[in-house]
């Protein structure tokens, strides 16, 4: 696949996705829709890559949804069947519960999986899908040129792409439910004060701060272990109690300390020096690692 | 029903609720539960009430369970079937599992399933129930003349009124923890900097800012959408993984994306003028709403 | 038995446990595991202690696994069945789901199953299951001098101890994947930034605020009250819905709505004067109080 409205590049083991029509203010698209997992997929199968910095191009992070279809954007299906064709406004038609899949949705499911790190480097308007869709990154950065909004009520929809599971975890009911039945737009100071964004910096420096922490993790860290922990988080953030969590990383830590990335890290903490880890998450993932759920609607 | 310790006025499309006991600091009584669950009812089925504000009359918000029947107060629920008298202090008797119900528990689940966004105004101390009740409203802002006190165990009993689903996940568990095990009063500074509340203004600003809130959903969103969106969000934290919540948003963003609020939601944003949403919370619920359970006590 | 890597010590229904290896920075061992449950099982089952305070001897709190055992640490578990030696570095050895049993995982469970509140008091550097074994405690305190790592990945192996289903619900999934993922060393300005810890004192302040704590809880509050409450809390923070709450509660309140402590807590409460609690823990506790699941796995 060659991606039209996204751009992949992969520099220094880090992989950077780029919300790319500009002209629209990086809209969402059917289009975006699966470039955006496409990419995700090739994150997750590169070993060259230890983590994944989503940004916008031009001045916006992501509008929304293209609203070019007008009034029946959201109405706009098809048949069921019917794969769209690329550039589409709207959503994708897989079924769930008979009924279409959101579009939203399957963008941050498969983000929800990903094996790498993802860090959200939200460099202008965040709205809509725009902003729900980051919700499954694991850290989001901003500049204070950004703007945000869960506008869903002000459009007649609701809340999607999973962010009624996301959004209360990551900043608490209250303001969950604040901008949500508001549908207000807000600023910087707003989303960093209520704990949407974990920091705030001047637009030049936005992206260097992401890079900065996506290299913190490349140099540091075990690939194979990232991905066994943000599983484990990402699934301990959903397990019933930490029981399950004792029974997975019980299962891990005998998976794990034995095998020679364990041994690479402990010795080379021991030497004082920095670790070489030989294992990589094509090939030696190992069994006990959590998955979510496997997606039931066949996508 | 006529109110008698409550009361309930609407007026710009905004329903406030006012504990009204005042020479008694608003203490929660048999009555005024009941009255408090027909007011939520009363809300809605109103679809001119787009919000509503709960406050307290004279200078307390509430100071918790009428402890005027004495040490025996907690334990005074009689013959399980006795529907108990007006303004009897005590507890509602219906059985959960062979036991009398918490009555500040049905308070704080018909609360829970509210249609209309919730507004707590605490304009003075919010004590035992009088704090637990709040828990399941969306925004809690408070007068800095508030005090707050999880003070159950000093008194013997245990939190109620559901507050151990609710508070942990408001403020966190360290937090719940520390006023639970304590059971200390604390002032609005000490809930501002927990996250119990949202934000603290001056006794005389509490109201007003109470009901820009409001009216800031009154005026731009749509009634259904926010109706379901509170839901979808309320039951999302309750949801076991994201993909329960992918199904529910899927089916809601089929069932009211071609649905004339929608219509209108995007229109009005294409021509840049406000939105006049036509559906209604009474008329045009679509199936796709999350309830919480039904009540399985049997109220 | 009798304590060699911990101290325990009850003062003024407080009891301490004190990580007790300074030459080692107080790294955990087998040992440490074993006498640490021990001294939980006694704290619970002495009616003079109120509230347990765990810190660390000398400057550390705790540097993480012993790892004298070299590149081998976490893969050296010998025969499932082998008890281990005494101060024998690396983990405990039932098996769950025919794997041995993640150490660090069976203390931090056993303090979520205390029945007397924990306070946290991290005097020092905390690092892997040194911060790991914190998070079921109620309360976490921090000396300025402390720091944190939750090292794991930069050793090759998972965040264990259950962290991954405490960690998210504490600090938010954000923060917990920034720690995780980078396993960085952190001060402690960025613990109570994160909210990992509740509050950081100077040095010599830290064990008087802890005390503090624990006297608030010891003078004012009904053991069996707090016991109870401490349950309800966390497995609330577990619970699937509110109703689950609300049954368990409203059976609390029920068994002990009319019990000794709540007739003693309402009656000193209208006499103005401080209660005399006579219900204790050992004996009087409520058959209604929530247990985690019992051990699934036999220890």
């Amino acid at each position: 696949m060659a991606f039209t409205e996204i751009g992949y590049q992969v520099t220094d083991r880090v992989a950077t996705v780029t919300l790319r029509r500009p002209e629209r203010l990086n809209a969402f698209t059917l289009t975006m829709r699966a470039e955006l997992i496409e990419a995700f997929d090739r994150a997750d199968a590169d070993d060259d890559v230890r983590a994944v910095v989503v940004t916008g191009a031009g001045r916006a992070f992501c509008a929304g949804a293209d609203l070019s279809g007008g009034g029946d954007t959201f109405g706009h299906r098809g048949d069921p069947g019917d794969p769209g064709e690329p550039g589409e406004p709207g959503e994708r038609r897989e079924l769930v519960n008979g009924a279409p899949r959101d579009g939203g949705g399957t963008v941050a499911l498969r983000i929800a999986r990903s094996l790498k790190p993802v860090i959200g480097a939200i460099n202008g308007p965040a709205v809509g899908v725009g902003i729900t869709m980051t919700l499954p990154m694991d850290v989001r950065l901003a500049s204070d040129t950004a703007r945000f909004g869960f506008v869903f009520a002000r459009r007649g929809i609701v809340a999607e792409a999973a962010s009624s599971w996301f959004l209360p975890r990551i900043v608490g009911i209250a303001q969950a439910m604040e901008w949500a039945a508001t549908g207000r737009i807000f600023p910087a100071s707003e989303a960093l004060e209520g704990r949407l964004v974990s920091r705030v910096y001047p637009a030049d420096e936005l992206l260097p701060a992401a890079y900065a922490l996506a290299r913190e993790i490349a140099e540091n860290t075990s690939a194979v272990s990232v991905a066994a922990v943000r599983r484990l988080m990402w699934s301990g953030l959903s397990a019933a109690s930490p029981w399950e969590a004792h029974a997975a990383d019980s299962r891990l830590m005998t998976e794990l300390g034995g095998a020679p990335d364990a041994v690479e890290g402990v010795t080379a903490f021991l030497e004082k020096r920095p670790a070489r880890f030989p294992m990589t998450v094509s090939q030696d993932l190992p069994p006990g690692v959590p998955s979510w759920p496997d997606d039931p609607y066949g996508v």
